[in-house]
């Protein structure tokens, strides 16, 4: 899937990040990166939005496993189970989050138990960033469950 | 503050509440209760968004601090500094969050360094709740600084 493709899925199918703005700028394989304006974001103090923030970077991480799995021809459905995010500095402009892929220990093993026991947890870090620098860090805990061939 | 006037104040200045279909419920000076409705927080299963559970539970602990101040005639800027999110069970129906003061000695603890110091920082949870059970539990930490006369 191209990041137009990802985007429209995900707007197509989770309402609420349209209007969010979000949209994925870039997958390289090992990171995916989601943008999302500040304009429609915006909180009582002219700074995003701590829920907006939380949003985009929770997708983040769903988005990373996602694709993930999908270069590896493994279909999951993805769902978050925990999420910790430390608030940096006020964000006071145009948002990204850039989700990455753990060490390759971690990683590897997350896709050992899924390939095994067909259900797996793996933590995913995200960055919030802005021109202004970092906006926030982000932990998820996400859970993957191998779908049945179609 | 009336429930409805919190509701006007928030859709106003934090744009996306309006698209969460947010509302302030119920305010008892202890608790708040926020409510949004399903639909226009889907995910691509069928249930909650995680990134709009998120959004709601920051909201609650945010309209708590800031109405029970206000309560007590402190004028204060509240931000969150930290938010940890467990999810229960998918919500596949309406949800609410209900956000409750801290115990009493944690939260005289609060106003008292608020008063002396015209910052403090307080960890107020809040539970997400639909018909189907609860949805997750939120800890929230937040930051408020006593605002000048104006």
């Amino acid at each position: 899937m191209t990041p137009d493709e990802i985007t429209r899925y995900v707007h197509e199918h989770i309402p609420l990040t349209r209007h969010l703005g979000a949209a994925v700028l870039e997958w390289t394989g090992a990171s995916v990166r989601l943008g999302a304006p500040l304009a429609p974001n915006l909180n009582h103090r002219g700074t995003a939005f701590g829920g907006s923030l939380s949003a985009l970077a929770i997708l983040s991480g769903w988005a990373l496993v996602h694709l993930a799995l999908r270069d590896r021809g493994v279909e999951a459905r993805v769902v978050i189970q925990r999420s910790e995010l430390d608030f940096d500095d006020p964000v006071d402009g145009d948002f990204e989050a850039t989700a990455t892929l753990p060490p390759a220990g971690d990683w590897d093993r997350f896709l050992a138990t899924l390939d095994r026991h067909r259900r797996a947890r793996v933590v995913i870090s995200s960055t919030l960033r802005s021109a202004g620098g970092v906006g926030g860090a982000h932990r998820g805990t996400y859970a993957a469950v191998v779908l049945p061939p179609p």
